[in-house]
């Protein structure tokens, strides 16, 4: 098995893609790390063509079995719409990893009818016990191993980053999600931030035809005054004025025991609406 | 002229309190101070049903000629789709202004057929030299002080600050704003966050149908690496991006200077869609 590895959004580190490459030997697979992994423009790991060119050609070539998402960061967005445009046939035939920023794309291939999954990428192998993130992946790319999987899934579910979900709502990439149940992470913003946050999620026409709602894990910024409320009572307000049952914790987010959520796999060629 | 203070967001402090009813009376006009204000519960000024029950008592009193918001932060959005429900007949009579978190109560309204307008609000007075934004704001509302007004309007004009505009993207509380010209202003975000919720705003199938966009103040944090873009650039690009044309700069913002931005009045009884 060839693995793809590109940056759609902040450059990669040369560690991390060492220590990935030498996992993914020992469980038979290969890593292809794409030199656009390494450049930096600013914030981004290249420009937006340069990132969206490189994920094309991993998209389109018939010698890579999956393309998994070096990092997150910032930028996927820019190149999310371009990148479900004129897909080659390849691209149906692999699955695509990712989390985080990397939600943007995750719609957008979605939507495109590809088979994507939201999970931990190479650059969690930096963090404490990242290698367990990554051989996680790993694993459910090349053995589809079950235990990869969060645990209590049991029908179709969406995984996103909380504000990665809100600016995909309104545009061409808002991932239709009734029916199923949606889990939501968090990363660095204060309590207000995610109360606002989700105001505009479940405020959303799609919001109310999701069968329940379970909430990673958010690591909280600390707010400039005590909000008054606890996390998931905030989650608990807004699911209930929407309709929406709560389901509890679900085992996701920006963290080593991050576990992999495969998004329902929509009719193949399903356009951009 | 009587104009209400009522605080939909964060609470009022009594010093800006006292310096503005000064500033009114040598206007000759009263501040009429809700005691909801001075609550705190939490992040808030007094719970939602508190700070709801307050703003709708001033919008129903027919002693009341005006709804001035105390200030911002954030909690308006939690009131705002309850607000415009069953107007009283008075609440058609009044003008309301504030900006910044205040701008979702200004969409609500707004949506509702009530006049409403984007400016300095009653805590702006403690800003450096604030006294002229709070100064400026009651000329507006007494003497409909053409001065007041952001010098560059020419047409039908909404101004957000971009977060909030964000938030309402997708929800009851979006604004039409087909034909009219858009002025954002931010504070306290990083650059790669103001592109994101740019991303967001100009993806959205209402942003095409703008007039024209105006860029006012943004008080940038640090990014947590050099964006490579300054911001005038950035807003550029996702107007081009949108087909929409970037007409300069506003002369608005979270500082003294923050003028006035009435919204065009819509069809009164225009209702929630």
């Amino acid at each position: 098995m060839r693995i793809g590895i590109v940056a759609p959004s902040c450059p990669l580190r040369r560690e991390a893609a060492e220590r990935v490459t030498a996992q993914a030997a020992a469980l038979g697979a290969e890593l292809v790390i794409h030199p656009q992994c390494f450049l930096e423009d600013g914030h981004f790991a290249g420009p937006d063509e340069v990132r969206l060119t490189a994920l094309r050609e991993m998209m389109a070539d018939p010698g890579i079995d999956a393309v998994w998402f070096a990092r997150g960061g910032y930028g996927s967005n820019r190149i999310a719409v371009k990148a479900m445009r004129d897909l080659p046939a390849e691209a149906a035939k692999k699955t695509y990893l990712g989390y985080s920023d990397g939600g943007f794309l995750l719609a957008a291939l979605h939507k495109a009818g590809l088979r994507v999954a939201h999970g931990p990428m190479v650059q969690d192998v930096l963090r404490d016990g990242g290698e367990k993130a990554t051989e996680r992946a790993l694993k459910w790319l090349v053995h589809a191993d079950p235990s990869a999987l969060e645990p209590m899934l049991d029908g179709p579910a969406f995984a996103f980053n909380l504000v990665v979900l809100s600016s995909l709502m309104g545009t061409p990439l808002e991932p239709d999600m009734a029916e199923a149940e949606l889990l939501i992470e968090e990363l660095d913003e204060e309590l207000y931030r995610v109360d606002r946050f989700l105001f505009h999620v479940s405020s959303q026409p799609g919001f109310a035809q999701l069968r329940q709602v379970r909430l990673g894990r958010v690591a909280l910024k600390d707010n400039d005054r005590p909000f008054g409320r606890e996390l998931e009572e905030v989650v608990r307000h807004w699911c209930a004025r929407a309709g929406v049952p709560f389901a509890g914790r679900a085992d996701i987010g920006h963290d080593a025991a991050n576990r992999v959520v495969p998004f329902p796999l929509r009719h193949a060629g399903a356009a951009l609406s």
